[in-house]
Parts: C-alpha cells; sequence; structure tokens
C-alpha cells in the first residue's frame, strides 16, 4: 500500500524482535509484555518518565488545566498523509488547544489485534514519536492490551492529554454573542476525503493527503493577541462543520449563517466529494479548526492567521445571528437558503 | 447469563432510545451520537461537568499529581461480581493509588461494538456511575466511538485517572531495601480465576465472584500513618503476584523471597485453581495490593490492615533480600526452594 510503504524509510531500525507478529502473550502482563514494552515500545518512543512509571506517572501542575480523551478507530490505519499513530497525537493535541491551552503531557493506551505486523506497529510508534516532537509534548504513561483476532481491528489508540490554560483563554460558548463572526483555520473536508479515498480505492487518480496536523501553534498566537475576543474554538472532526456548528448553536442558543461560496475547499477535494456523492460539510476535518470571534477583531485575525503556514487558507465562512435560534443556515452560493443539520446517519464510519 | 441478570434491577430506569442495539451511526458525531450522549450517557453518569465539556474538562489542580491510563477488554464483559465498567473504575482509581495519589477525576472513553445491546450499555454505565461514586471521583470528559460488528468485542473502555499525591507518599523502586516485608492485602487470584470460571462454564459450581474494588481507602489510611515507610505499592493484575514481583525486584536490584504458605487465598480459589490447573500466583487480581514496606514496621501496619473491611486477610508473604538479585525465590509450604519467573506465554488472556 502505498500510504505505508512510503513510511518504511522510518527514522530509527527496528529492534530484532522474536515475533513477526502481535501474539496474545504481549498483552499477558508477563514476559512478552514486558519485552514488547521494554525492547519495542519504549525504544521507539524514548520517553525516560514513561520507562520510569510503574502504574502511572508524577506531574507537577499547577492552576487551571484542560483534561481531555480520545479513541482512534480509524480505518484503514494507514491513509494519505499520516497513520493512525500521529492522528492520535495530533487529535488530542487540538482538543486540549480547543480548550484554550497548552498542550504538555499525553497518556497512550494501545489495543492491539492478534496478528497485527511488528513492523507496521513500529512505524506507528515512529509516527507518535514524531508527532510528539512537533507538537511539543510527552507521552508519560501508558498500556497495552492485546485482544484475539477477529476481536478488534489491527489497533485502537486512546490518548488522553493535559494542558495548561493559556492565560488570555476564555473559552465557552456562554461567550458568544450576536454578531460574532466564524473563521475556518483551513479548507474543509479534507482529512475525511483521503481516508474515503484509499477505502474506495481513488488513490492512483488523485494526490490527495490528509492534512492531519497540530494546531496549537495556530490557536496560541490568537490567543496571545486576542484573548477573550476569541469566544469558541471547536474541532469539526466526525460530522464535520454543519454537526459542529450546530451543536455550537444549540449550546449557545443562537442561530448561525454560513456562506456556502465562502468555505475553503481544495479543488481535488470538492470534486471528489461530487464523484462520491459527499457533502464537504459533513466531512471529518482533522488539521482545521473553527473559531467563533468578535465580530469587530475578525479582520485583523484573519490577517493574522494568513502570517501562519496552517493558516493561509483561513476564511470568515458566517456569523452569528438573532434569527432561527439553535439553527444552522446556509446561504447558497447560486442563491437560496437552507436549514443545515446535524449529520443524520452514518455518512463516514471509522474516519477517525 | 446469571452475572448479567442479576445486575438488571438497575438503580435508574433505562431511558427508551429509537434503537435496541447500537449502530454505526451511534459513532457518526451526528445527530445520534448527539442523542446517545444527551440521553443516554449523560442521563446514566449525570455529570454535569461532562456535559458542558465541550472538548475537554477544566480542571483547578496545584502541587503533584499522579497521572495514569489503562484500556480494559475483559472477556466475557460481566462476570461474577462486576462488569468490565466498574471493573475500568476501579482499575484506574487503584492505579492511582498505587501511586501514591488520591483518585480524584477520570476520562472515559468507550469503544463499542455495532450490535451492542442498548440494554447492557445501560447496566455498564451505572456500574460506572455506582463506582465513582464508592471511589468519589468525577467523570469529566469522555468519547464514544463506534466500530462495525466483528471488529470490536461488545466494548473496551479506557479510563485515564487523575489523583493528587498524598502529602506523605514516596513510592518508588529505589526506597526498597534489604530487610523490607512484603504484603498482599487480601487473598490472591480471586479476579481471574472468577472471570475465567464463566469462560469455562464453572458458575453454576462455584459460588466465586471477583474482588475488584476501589482500594484508595486501604491504601490512603496505611500512607496517612507510616508515609515513607511505604516504600512501594502494587496493583498485581496481569501476570498476577509472580509477574509484579518480578518487576519490582528487576527494578530495585534486589531479590524477593517469598513463602508459599503465607499466601492468603481462598479455598474455593485454590481449588478452582487446582482443577484449571492455574498457578496462582500467574492470576490476575483486581481486589488486592502488594505493598514492600519498611521491616520495622510491618506488624504495626497489618494490624491497621487488618481492621479496614478490604484488608481483613492482609498478610505478610515474604522479604526484600540481597541473595539472588533481581529474582523472585518462593519457599515451598512442603519445603524446597524454586525461581518464580515472570508469567510467559498467556495463561489467562483478557482478564482486564
Amino acid at each position: 500500500m502505498s500510504a505505508k510503504s512510503s513510511l518504511l524509510n522510518y527514522a530509527c531500525p527496528m529492534p530484532r524482535m522474536d515475533h513477526e507478529f502481535v501474539v496474545l502473550g504481549h498483552g499477558s502482563g508477563g514476559l512478552l509484555t514486558y519485552r514488547l514494552l521494554d525492547q519495542f515500545v519504549f525504544k521507539a518512543l524514548g520517553s525516560d518518565s514513561m520507562k520510569a512509571a510503574h502504574d502511572g506517572a508524577l506531574l507537577n501542575l499547577s492552576g487551571k488545566i484542560a483534561f481531555t480523551t480520545d479513541s482512534f478507530v480509524v480505518s484503514p490505519v494507514f491513509f494519505p498523509g499520516g497513520n493512525i499513530g500521529d492522528l492520535a497525537v495530533n487529535g488530542t493535541v487540538n482538543d486540549l488547544a480547543m480548550c484554550g491551552a497548552i498542550p504538555e503531557s499525553l497518556s497512550l493506551s494501545f489495543i492491539l489485534e492478534e496478528g497485527l505486523r511488528m513492523e507496521e506497529f513500529w512505524i506507528i510508534l515512529q509516527s507518535i514519536k514524531r508527532a510528539c516532537g512537533e507538537a511539543g509534548v510527552e507521552i508519560v504513561t501508558g498500556d497495552t492490551k492485546v485482544v484475539e483476532k477477529g476481536k478488534g481491528d489491527q489497533i485502537f489508540i486512546n490518548t488522553t492529554g493535559i494542558g495548561k490554560l493559556h492565560h488570555g483563554a476564555n473559552i465557552h460558548p456562554q461567550n458568544i454573542r450576536k454578531g460574532d463572526r466564524i473563521i475556518a483555520s483551513g479548507c474543509i473536508a479534507t482529512h475525511g476525503v483521503a481516508v474515503l479515498s484509499v477505502r474506495e480505492g481513488l488513490t492512483f487518480e488523485t494526490s490527495l493527503k490528509s492534512d492531519s496536523a497540530p494546531l496549537h501553534d495556530v490557536v496560541l498566537p490568537m490567543l496571545d493577541e486576542y484573548k477573550c475576543d476569541v469566544h469558541l474554538l471547536r474541532d469539526p472532526t466526525r460530522g464535520g462543520v454543519a454537526s459542529a456548528l450546530n451543536e455550537v448553536a444549540r449550546s449557545c442558543g443562537l442561530g448561525i449563517q454560513i456562506d456556502e461560496s465562502a468555505l475553503p475547499l481544495e479543488d481535488e477535494v470538492k470534486g471528489a466529494c461530487e464523484m462520491l456523492g459527499l457533502d464537504p460539510l459533513y466531512v471529518a476535518n482533522e488539521g482545521i479548526f473553527l473559531a467563533i470571534v468578535e465580530g469587530s477583531q475578525v479582520d485583523a485575525m484573519l490577517e493574522l492567521l494568513h502570517k501562519l503556514p496552517k493558516g493561509q487558507r483561513a476564511a470568515v465562512i458566517g456569523e452569528v445571528t438573532e434569527d432561527h435560534p439553535g439553527q444552522v443556515v446556509l446561504e447558497g452560493s447560486v442563491g437560496g437558503r437552507r436549514v443545515v443539520n446535524m449529520l443524520t446517519g452514518d455518512q463516514l464510519p471509522r474516519i477517525c
């Protein structure tokens, strides 16, 4: 598979292990577990505190912290632009950033399926390490379980994160008011379409790649500069922009109006959505966020975002209104208005 | 199944849901996810902070905290004495206690298999709530994913916990010295044998029940009274007492000698182990801990433990020696000595 083989040049050579595949004994808590951790997982992650941690890690913390958890079950495990390992790190880093926090420490818990290739596990571990380096976070404690073949799907990962709240952050739906503007930090629907393109066998026709990335380096400069004028931040992952904005509208009791022609969208993603019959508003994102911000500051914020590598395609996509409270309404690019509901059914299962 | 039906009298009536079984759409991030959380999960757990939490929870913390994670994949999900829900809460509460911390906040992440009965999920949620109440912890943030039928096994749960370090705690393998004594806080092998008895269809022949329980209320009084004379605490879960003590011996570089005749063991567990060909030293525990303590204080500590409901069967099972560094040696009850190694292979998969 091309997505995987491009990752085979991993930085650190894989240690020689007795087993080519994960076996149930690797989850026994006995000798094989000990060896898997000591000679493989800790080697890949190179985390001293994880190695020292017996049943948990000790951290020195003070003040307000954010605490967030996510389990990752993406299928396929390897996709263009990433794999379940970096996705799991970036996903939790981003959940912390959405709380207005500076990501610091992660826990890492694996559920491995018997028969997972050690080499694939090694690549995933390498991706985890690289993603942690990029986001400036450390894995401080972990767990590894193994389930029988047919009782899992290669690998599931839980990452749970701790971050220190940014001094200027005051992120809450209650802060949203009429006239607030909605920013999308980048092009929508890229991650979901990239994962789906592998499943549908479209990889050779497109160069689409997931945009999965840590976003704290976009969020924190906004908070440094605009503090509590950033009213809410949202990660439009599963359910896409439409579901995330519906949740926002419900929780603040106001209406949201979005402008179809303003939605930033790569041509290739647009084309793939048309081919696959997907509405990009409902496709999962892993490399962008939505910010609901004080209206009078939106131009200045956009200018800041455009200077950042991950914010170049940032756009104002809508605003908060007192009309249609609790609802999201789309102004069509060729005229007309329609209510945009939450995703119903399961358009794209296991996208993260 | 008797283990499950005995739990059917749940405290809080199950809300009426459109689906009798979990469907993929419950993990879509859209309307079905929203309803599952709002009308089912949050109703069962009754946790306001979880409901308010968007992408994470905000906590006020100061000082040294412990941070620990565990994924639970026990099979069967319902077993005599508990289910995966209370096991997941107790397991993480105990990992925090083993760090010398006072358990405070948990995250809760589900991986549900398509087709899981809503009623079973409700029972598990009720057990989680009850276990949190008993341990005095709060679920503050969570996540729910759904995988296709055949890609999971009913339900997997990750719990990640935060606790405040006890002021008197100084728990580290480096503190262990020659002459330290080893206490088992209660009877060994009970949980593993109870789970296995269901798998092997022995439930009608025995009244064996898992002893899964929160242990902070045994650990904290020890730390209140004996502080840094408690050198190390260990939860002998997967791999059992033998694997846990081998890890201890390796990490402190000293030898450990245990006395077979001193091992506390229920007659019924002993009988079941003989019938199933299991060595109780390798069977998983969820309701006891091991403490390596200052030798001169061991009698006083034992007296304290015997006064606590969960410590009545506490016993001194061995001591730390300079002989055979890194190894665990058993003095047989009928004479003779043998080296006890870490569990090799997979005697009892998916016991927690």
